[in-house]
């Protein structure tokens, strides 16, 4: 991140294209498949996908459980999409045998969306099976895979999927500033996008005539990328990440039942990218000083994002390991100390 | 660049607060104007400006003389909004009188639109008498001043404007990655936007809620503004960064002169950001040839943008000085004898 790329020069070109290339590899894309990045947040890539995809004159299905399909409901509303929403609970995935039902009452649905790993709860939903419903009813999928991108696996030609959207800063471990869709060329569809920057059929034409990107790329995060993606591979690629993250998820886990905590989901549901504990019942539990206390101690954790249960959530993403984990859990009861919290035991029920 | 920020931590709301206030201030806005950053490339932070100001119901005036307004009233088309596009010559600025006659005869025309540093040409457009135009007029005005910001003086409350968009990688010398709009709070309108992540009122609003973003920010772009407004600051702000780029720019111009280079504009017309070369006569000039001979000594150029003239072009800003021009120039001059040009003197006509 400390070279000035010049963002047209060929130098930088190739940097794109080798990052495109290896991002379309882990999305277990082969030469029908093409990874586009989007300049912003992953919510810039969700958006551009689904406003590049998502049809004008057929009903797209998105399975909610959590903030972020909800999120992709909206973006569908305000583009003017038609879309259904099937929504389960947030510690529910989406069921396949009710979807094989929906679809095979309702031929308006082209496209069902749905979220990888949805960090409301941290829950891992079904892609794979989901995929095998959606594809024998001739349906097409867009996957949400932000934040479970290179660490869960995810095959788009063998779902098959029109399109896989995640960002650089989840678990490639790479910098917040771009996002990307692994798309398949089928699927795309020139003029159906609703913008100018947010069109993936338009930026897919300019790669291919010339590898620029149309609007000027963020470079350093970019070559930060380039770079996280190396780091990747000599990790042992998808597996050897979620090998780490899967022991940091348990460390997590193990430290924080000791101390009285619960978890949000049962094991089997749960992700090893993020996990929701309970709200402790003790009313000296105050979130904000928590965070504080916990902050002063070098771990910023997160909010909950459930909206019925009370609750706050701890990453095990990242360049860390489980040796980090311990100490984050150390640091929990040190923090409980402070604030007088003798148990994380939540309220029963 | 090197800290890695919480997105949603006290210390990075901090600063993105104090990035927004210096930006509102380096525009010449009071406490009825408000800077709402956007995650992506300058055009990104433009669409999101358009997006939530121009209005569904009457007509937005585009006023163009190259690339960045042609794509300014793409945008329009593409979100259907009304609009009309009055275009001057690539070399000819806005006529104010012309503009008078327009509004005087047309009241659908409720906002008129322009960029301030066309860098197709690298022209500097009298946006202070459209200004007084528009306000005569009582209609609103929205300003790319993406090229010029911070070595170019606007004044959003004196024009008065609507919206003044500009990013981070230009004469900020920061990195790319991050837009933003300094916006008036009444000309923001609630529902205006055609897009999730692109809509400045929504962002506008979850800023002064909790000072947070709503999708994930650039950190590490954002810190590397924060730095680069504390240098824009310590060079003497807008008026110390205009006085470098402007001897710059004599340098280049007056030794690229001396080697039979005419440029495209007269001086009058010449902002000091970027100067457009009409291309040398002589059949040995080839311009990636001449483009590689360059960056091989370590200067990188941009290919000409105008639409007519065949031409090239060299930029003024970035944190260079006129050391640096000179020593621009004398690649330029190296690498014409390495292609066996002669002089750089256009075409006559």
């Amino acid at each position: 991140m400390l070279r000035d790329w010049g963002s047209r020069d060929r130098a930088f070109v190739a940097l794109t294209a080798r990052v495109c290339e290896r991002l379309t590899a882990l999305a277990g894309g082969d030469d029908r498949h093409k990874c586009i990045p989007v300049q912003g947040s992953g919510t810039s890539a969700i958006e551009a996908t689904l406003g590049t995809f998502a049809p004008r004159g057929s009903t797209s299905l998105v399975l909610v459980n959590g903030a972020y399909g909800r999120r992709m409901a909206k973006i569908l509303e305000i583009l003017n999409r038609p879309h259904r929403v099937v929504e389960t609970e947030e510690h529910t995935p989406p069921d396949p045998a009710r979807l094989d039902a929906i679809l095979g009452a309702d031929p308006e649905i082209s496209h069902v969306v749905l979220v990888h790993v949805e960090t409301t709860s941290g829950i891992l939903n079904p892609v794979e099976e989901i995929g095998r419903v959606v594809a024998r009813h001739g349906r097409r999928l867009i996957v949400d895979a932000m934040s479970g991108f290179g660490a869960i696996p995810i095959d788009i030609a063998g779902l098959p999927c029109d399109a896989v959207v995640a960002s650089a800063n989840k678990c490639l471990e790479a910098v917040p500033g771009v996002g990307f869709a692994v798309t398949r060329y089928e699927g795309l569809m020139e003029g159906n996008a609703h913008s100018l920057t947010l069109d993936l059929y338009d930026q897919w034409k300019v790669f291919e005539a010339s590898g620029e990107w149309r609007y000027t790329p963020p470079t350093h995060v970019m070559a930060a990328l380039d770079r996280a993606l190396e780091t990747h591979t000599a990790e042992g690629a998808v597996a050897g990440r979620r090998a780490r993250y899967e022991e940091n998820c348990r460390t997590l886990v193990d430290g924080m039942r000791a101390l009285g905590f619960e978890t949000f989901l049962p094991d089997s549901l749960q992700a090893p990218i993020i996990v929701t504990f309970r709200r402790p019942a003790d009313p000296k539990f105050i979130f904000n000083t928590f965070y504080d206390a916990l902050a002063k101690k070098g771990f910023l954790i997160y909010p909950g994002k459930l909206t019925r249960a009370e609750s706050f959530r701890i990453g095990c993403i990242g360049a860390i390991d489980s040796d980090t984990m311990r100490a984050a859990v150390s640091a929990v009861g040190e923090a409980m100390c402070e604030l007088g919290v003798t148990s994380g035991a939540p309220a029963p029920g």
